[in-house]
């Protein structure tokens, strides 16, 4: 996708692949930095410090930083130890374990020497695929839109959105946004709701972000305004990713998710799931009761990072000072709150009958 | 209540009269401050940059504006360009309303000459009814919480509240959070979870400063966390205060509060909103038709005020420079989602016929 009018990915290999280059995230949206990472010990702290995030990404990422180790030791034991450096950095997202045990089946039976090759092969491999996934997430979703567009009889098609899932969080295209960029792309006029998404304000920051530089027609508002918002007839679909899905179809994704879906079927307004297969866990189905759910540090609600009155990015505290905080990083919607689960092989309905058409292969899941 | 070993109001006479002083909470929770107001123009300019906030709070401190126009000038002009400054300063909050069709009722029959201090003693009246209705609220709404204590065995009884209904929106004690220090104070054990209340973090800033003052033990989440609490049986009663409820019993409140009420209903938690008689507008029934609902500045949600590094306050910009932002300030919470409304007169069911059963004068209303 396009900043500052050059074509950029979220993460490539740099420097013949003795380095990875990531858009530094935290930084975002006040300043568009480059970062490189060049050890697996730098990849698996960006993802914990989220200078990357973004299911798929995260997996991306932790491929990349696979190959990273393997380039310094391509030993078993590195490996070993690699896998379980990247795997301990966020414990929600399933396509970040996905992405280490494909590693770890591509590499383990080669032969040390190779090793180091065919694991920048595999990552790169890994990335282009999440490129082509979010391209046909964007062409499954486009006639979503295009259909409320024919209701709309011309007028915009409002989509609600909750944290980012746009390029941002994958290698290019997005999840969620693949097709609101698709149908912007295709001429369908629109106009997205963007959720501030605390603690992290990946809306605010990211989402509001790359729409801007795309040009896509939004307004951003607080977490708290998506049900006002429905209620009022003011939206015509949400739109999420997510970062684990269940085999029932139940839908783990950012903190708040759950709230706005159900605000969506209090007002009949249609609310999807756009993710990659990758993010499917066939070995769950009771998301509620089997998604873990991240508690991340409370630092993050307690102080807020945005562009000071100087410009440089600062932060402010804004809990009074001796009270307590939890953060729970993720929420699970369960799957009849859910209206569609668009993939790169398709729309589905959310139950297991409803994936198992689009996946028959995995007939024998949990 | 008390803070730092003193008993405050959040507005009290001073200098004989000459002018009221309030807590400015634009400063909390990091500085208290208080503030003098000795004109109706400091009075209005207060209620509109929220130094004073809270729809009972709202409503004594126009009450003073108006003792504070009379005496500069007790002719029927000044009074009626007092009525009309004031008013317009917060189109949602009823009590606003009230308070001011009280004094100009009180007022306006009298001789010139002792309207201030006819003005004066309406509004120490209107302050001290207040702080009666909200120890009432904490003796009707005390048994609930004392009830779901008997079901948790010894156990604390996790309360989810959102925005701030407690002292510091009232005169003293609080409507949503009058029942929990009631309960407290009689020794039942409780845990509030305290919603953040993006886009001014009244409950991290006003509730959080408030429950940790008077000893409450509380959390802050972010508002997005609430459902997924209810979801996994961490809330055991979810109480909210009220800018204006109508005659059917739809609950206008700080935005978001509807997304915690179908949360609450989806997982069986019950609902209460707690609020003195004069929130009700017995002139309208259907909420979300006839609420009218109050776009705020966006720069409440572009910027966020805090305590800087350097332990000042100060802001910093979160959303994507050039982005578009809304502002809605409340929601409605239509009366199917209510449990229970606690009033000064006891606890209603969240209908035309609950409310009646315990405002039987009213039953010509709308």
């Amino acid at each position: 996708m396009q900043v500052f009018g050059r074509d950029y990915r979220t993460i490539f290999p740099v420097d013949d692949g003795r380095a990875v280059a990531v858009i530094d995230q935290t930084r975002l949206p006040f300043e568009f930095v480059l970062r490189e990472l060049g050890t697996v010990e730098q990849a698996a702290t960006a993802i914990r410090d989220m200078v990357v995030r973004g299911a798929p990404l995260i997996g991306v990422t932790a491929a990349w930083g696979v190959a990273l180790a393997m380039r310094e030791d391509p030993t078993d034991a590195a490996l070993r130890a690699a896998l379980d450096l990247l795997v301990a950095t966020r414990p929600t997202a399933v396509n970040l374990r996905w992405a280490l045990e494909r590693m770890e089946a591509t590499l383990r039976p080669g032969p040390l020497a190779s090793r180091a090759a065919l694991a920048a092969t595999e990552a790169g491999r890994i990335a282009e695929e999440d490129v082509a996934a979010c391209a046909a997430i964007g062409r499954y979703g486009r006639p979503v839109l295009e259909r409320v567009a024919e209701r709309r009889g011309g007028q915009p098609v409002r989509v609600l959105t909750h944290c980012n899932a746009g390029w941002l969080a994958c290698v290019d295209w997005g999840t969620a946004l693949a097709p609101v960029y698709a149908a912007h792309d295709a001429g369908v006029p629109l106009h997205v709701w963007v959720d501030e998404t605390r603690p992290r304000n990946q809306g605010a920051a990211l989402t509001a972000f790359e729409l801007g530089a795309h040009g896509v027609p939004h307004a951003v508002v607080t977490d708290n305004a998506g049900g006002h918002l429905m209620q009022r007839g003011e939206v015509d679909a949400v739109i999420v990713g997510s970062d684990r899905t269940t085999a029932a179809g139940d839908v783990a994704n950012k903190i708040g998710t759950y709230l706005k879906a159900l605000a969506a079927r209090d007002n009949g307004v249609p609310f999807y799931a756009a993710l990659p297969t990758s993010t499917i866990d066939w070995n769950i189905a009771d998301g509620v009761r089997d998604v873990p759910i991240e508690e991340r540090p409370s630092r993050e609600v307690t102080h807020v990072a945005g562009r000071g009155g100087d410009g440089r990015i600062a932060e402010v505290e804004v809990v009074a000072p001796g009270s307590p905080v939890a953060n729970p990083a993720f929420d699970v919607t369960p799957a009849r709150l859910v209206t569609g689960i668009i993939t790169e092989r398709g729309v589905a309905t959310a139950s297991r009958s409803g994936l198992l058409a689009l996946y028959p292969e995995r007939a024998g899941a949990a």
